[in-house]
């Protein structure tokens, strides 16, 4: 069995892909890693991971190399130059990548991999929703998008790290991974706005909450943020100013369908200003913070 | 016990107020009804209530009377003129308003109504959330504003519909379901602009509205919405132009207490364009319909 298992190659063991990769182990796959700070990889190779001095070494002996690097300057960065991927490419190569980037980007990249590569290498994105508790707990959703062939390849490698569900051709993940932040994003505001309101009104915030949160208001997010919306508490959690580097990926590619989105326009100016005003480090409740802070136009 | 019970009137028998005022009945309050159709009454008629030919005649009997009538003209209506209830006022008579209206106009109706008897007639305001389903099955969310003796005396009578909330001061009510509208609707027009762009980018709406609602982005109103979204089905349900008033009584609020809502202001309008284009009477899932129809500004 072991010996029809993809040799799998993974670089970015930051606080999701360290865990990620640890399931990949865990699921039997041959592991093979690189870093730039080598100690990351120190925990890895003790439970059994191969490593390799350079991207170029590990792509010479992998089928599939996922990477979970920030964003997609990083991603060029491990594909490109004389110790890149890209260089060490000798047989088919399958690069997942599971960072949030541009779907557009991506889509470029792919193009280009393709023909540098000669159709060798080429691309899947994969990002993913659930946070450092998802990764630790391996029960991430994997939002994955590329070519059937490739898909097949990719999805039971990233079953040992979540649910991997294909959405359709490269950058379907991407643009799933937006839709998620452009809901994400509005619900907050929502509630932003409406617990301003409310306490403003004399409403005991808090209980308004646990009340509409049984009702069609009701979310995911209104549970986990309404105990923040009633006490004021935006201490660092997911930072707000993430949002603007997301909400920036959707509305590229709402740009390029030429799909009107009058209320992510509205959102993401609201996070770009915020994080403009200092605030971006906070928790994205600090949209409560925000809104009090400004003045009504009319 | 039945002797202590006060005497309970309900005005306003439609598809909301109909099974409300049964749940009053079942529940042992002696119910006092009148209604312009004397025909919506009978069933009340026939489980026990007591028919009154004009408000003045049921507010000289009654201790609390609760109004499920469309609009606070319909509220005024109701206690103005020689055959209303305020002519009908010889004791305290509390007012409960379960209709959705201004918070503003309520508070203005407190203030005359309070002038022109003498403070013996007062409001509280209790709109519900949960529809005729909740309605039929006495469980709807009952959002309470008023001074804390006149909510005293409501929450028992109102427990008998469903679950009373006491929020705040008069017009809480109302703030709430305002606040419970602007996050519905808020939430709805990001699910359309998320299903709009997914569909546009080649993405299985369905399988991603799935795969999202499973994570930060879910929420009540996706598991309701998706298969609409995912099937293009706007038909028929809770109409979307009923948020073109409700947000307006939201933005109301938000202006008296000078209130940012940049977000809200945006929802406000898409409600109301999409309704001035014909699509009011379709249910909220229109969004999606109405923003494909919509061309990208930039």
């Amino acid at each position: 069995m072991s010996s029809t298992l993809p040799q799998i190659g993974f670089i970015g063991l930051g606080v999701m892909g360290a865990p990620m990769a640890r399931h990949l182990l865990t699921a039997g796959f041959p592991l093979h890693v690189t870093a730039r700070r080598p100690a990351s990889a120190e925990p890895l190779l003790e439970a059994g991971a191969t490593w390799h001095g350079t991207p170029r070494e590990l792509a010479a002996v992998t089928d599939v190399v996922v990477l979970m690097v920030p964003d997609l300057p990083d991603v060029e960065a491990l594909l490109d130059g004389p110790d890149g991927l890209v260089a060490g490419v000798v047989r088919p190569l399958l690069v997942v990548v599971s960072s949030t980037v541009s779907a557009d980007g991506l889509r470029r990249l792919d193009a280009r991999l393709r023909t540098e590569t000669g159709e060798l290498a080429r691309l899947v994105d994969a990002p993913v929703s659930g946070g450092e508790e998802g990764a630790q707990a391996g029960t991430l959703s994997i939002m994955v998008g590329g070519a059937e062939e490739d898909v097949a390849l990719a999805l039971p490698v990233l079953a040992a790290a979540g649910t991997p569900v294909p959405l359709g051709p490269l950058g379907a993940g991407q643009v799933a991974k937006a839709c998620n932040q452009m809901i994400v994003a509005a619900t907050v505001l929502a509630l932003g706005e409406a617990s301003v309101l409310a306490e403003r009104a004399g409403i005991d915030v808090g209980a308004m909450l646990d009340l509409l949160g049984g009702g069609y208001a009701g979310s995911r997010l209104l549970e986990v943020k309404k105990h923040r919306f009633a006490t004021h508490d935006h201490s660092p959690s997911g930072p707000a100013r993430f949002m603007v580097k997301d909400l920036g990926f959707a509305v590229d590619e709402l740009r390029r369908t030429g799909t009107a989105s009058p209320q992510t326009d509205v959102v993401r100016q609201v996070f770009t200003d915020l994080t403009a005003a200092g605030l971006g480090d906070q928790d994205t409740a600090v949209v409560q913070a925000y809104l009090e802070g400004l003045e009504r136009g009319d």
